[in-house]
């Protein structure tokens, strides 16, 4: 499950102040386009009509702010950051609900599901133009105060995360169709995707003119993060936390035979005849129910659940040493330490 | 028919550097996804292995360089920008592709078609992420010998012109199942999607430094041509050229219901009769051949073709007028001219 709330370390006014400026962002704009927009941000219904804000994950925007905050810099440096790569964030949503025919995302029609994937696409590519677009009017807002040299930096961060996703991404799909995907593949496929978090912390640090040795940190720290909540998300759709069903999208990526890094572990270290039957299963075109659960019979066999979660909890770990290079005060430190958790799904 | 020859002004051996810095920039990544990409651009076939070069519209970093030539500043100051800009208008395609369902693009399966549509969306992204890379790239390599302005102004304007795409593409689906679309609004589409080309002339501008008023003048020449390449590719498709039969992709446009200046001046103009006519023709869920034989009857009958054809010219002379603020020799100036009026589809 992704995390809904707010990050221990931001109070919920600066929450708030955080979905107004991406609010204001989308909604300074007059298109029907943009109604479309602000419909999967969760601000309107179908028609453009307010709705109830939907809670949405928004931990991309906050962990900019977050570490922005650890290193004493003040808000409004950081928010034109924390909107661009929230809106990044975004845009591979809209995107991915075309890739994968998801009808529902927070328990409302995707876009694609509502007006087509021709719009969805359409909407996607128009989020990604405009994540930089909250930073270009920073740099004329503060005119001279902001140093150019970090602008340019950041935009290029953002560019370099984006097609570390795609590249993925990319590597993400090629192996659905293949059995024998190992461990190593796994992570790195997680560490790509997870490249967005890595750059959330990176943002939070260029905002406070960080130099370079802690603008690295805290790029290892974020993408530490990302990576583990990526695996982690696999694992929990073979074993939904307890008292919970396993969700239509849990059970829709088991389905269309998205490894884990347990399937994997289970493919690289188990007997001849365990491997045999993982790869007669993953022959078929879709999994059915008891695929399913002969699967994660067949991991706890092999320990595979033991093995993914220590190795969850050991990039936990390496994104909480990261923070050492950093001078952030304890107190900051242990906010972060918690926010990391809470966004990896571990508490 | 778009125009995929070397545009005067510029020589072979222009256009060869131009083709071989876009090879560069996209070869100089490993991993398979780049050699997708590689083949959407014509250099290798589906399976990554070089293959005799497709030849493709590249008019959008010609017309950068293009410009960049006639204010008299070297090619290699501008490359940065055409690769990005080229780079731009082929995630466009390849997304384009997708939405419209397009099975061969020169004469090859498309990425959405070979790959299916999650790689190509994906692809299309990955080309997005990359187009202002050169440009960052170019900044380090020049240090400090182009003004960090002229790199945010290109960076910013990208992201202002892609955005104008999605708007244009937006209101382009929208329309496709209205069957009263006004004259003013295919304009409106037409410039929207024009965007790119203002955007191509202005890079050359802000390669040589132009200043304001002359980056201005160099964007409505862009987006003069632009339109009304636009609104002529409709026309081509109602009216193929002597001698050609429609092809697959027009005819396509055309059952699709997809709007024209003609349709529309002739829904704005013609009798009551023409018009319920019209009406009743676009209720239908896609169109047949008899149905496209009559709509071209009625516009016969409204000079719905005239009127738009004139209305093309009047862009043209437009792209013309705005040069006038520019300081090229008359030489450079007609070399543009002639390049619009290619661009376009005129000749």
């Amino acid at each position: 499950m992704l995390f809904t709330g707010v990050l221990p370390g931001l109070t919920t006014a600066d929450s708030d102040q955080f979905e107004s400026a991406l609010k204001r962002f989308v909604d300074s704009r007059e298109l029907p386009l943009y109604k479309m927009m602000a419909y999967h941000l969760g601000w309107v219904d179908q028609n453009g009509e307010p709705e109830p804000v939907t809670i949405q994950d928004r931990s991309h925007g906050q962990l900019v702010l977050c570490v922005a905050k650890a290193a004493e810099v003040d808000s409004a440096s950081a928010m034109p950051y924390a909107v661009a790569v929230e809106m990044l964030y975004n845009f591979l949503l809209v995107h991915e609900d075309v890739q994968n025919a998801n009808p529902e995302r927070n328990k409302r029609p995707t876009i694609w599901w509502a007006w087509g994937p021709a719009q969805a696409i359409n909407a996607g590519d128009g989020i990604h133009a405009m994540a930089r677009m909250s930073i270009f009017e920073q740099r004329k807002a503060n005119g001279t105060t902001s140093d150019p040299r970090n602008i340019s930096l950041a935009l290029e961060s953002l560019d370099r995360a984006t097609l570390d996703v795609c590249e993925g991404e990319y590597l993400d799909i090629s192996y659905q169709e293949r059995a024998a995907v190992g461990v190593d593949e796994i992570v790195g496929v997680a560490r790509k995707r997870g490249a967005l978090f890595g750059i959330c912390a990176k943002l939070g640090g260029i905002a406070a003119e960080s130099d370079e040795s802690v603008l690295e940190a805290l790029y290892q720290f974020g993408i530490a993060i990302g990576t583990a909540q990526n695996l982690h998300i696999d694992l929990q759709a073979l074993w939904p936390d307890e008292g919970t069903e396993r969700s239509e999208v849990q059970r829709g990526r088991l389905q269309s035979k998205k490894k884990s890094l347990a399937t994997a572990h289970a493919i690289e270290n188990g007997t001849p005849s365990t491997r045999r039957r993982l790869g007669e299963i993953f022959m078929k075109r879709v999994l059915d129910p008891t695929d399913l659960d002969e699967v994660t019979a067949i991991l706890a066999e092999t320990e595979s659940r033991a093995f993914a979660e220590i190795r969850v909890n050991d990039l936990v770990d390496n994104a909480i040493k990261a923070l050492e290079a950093t001078k952030f005060s304890s107190e900051r430190k242990n906010s972060l330490i918690e926010s990391a958790k809470l966004i990896v799904g571990l508490n």
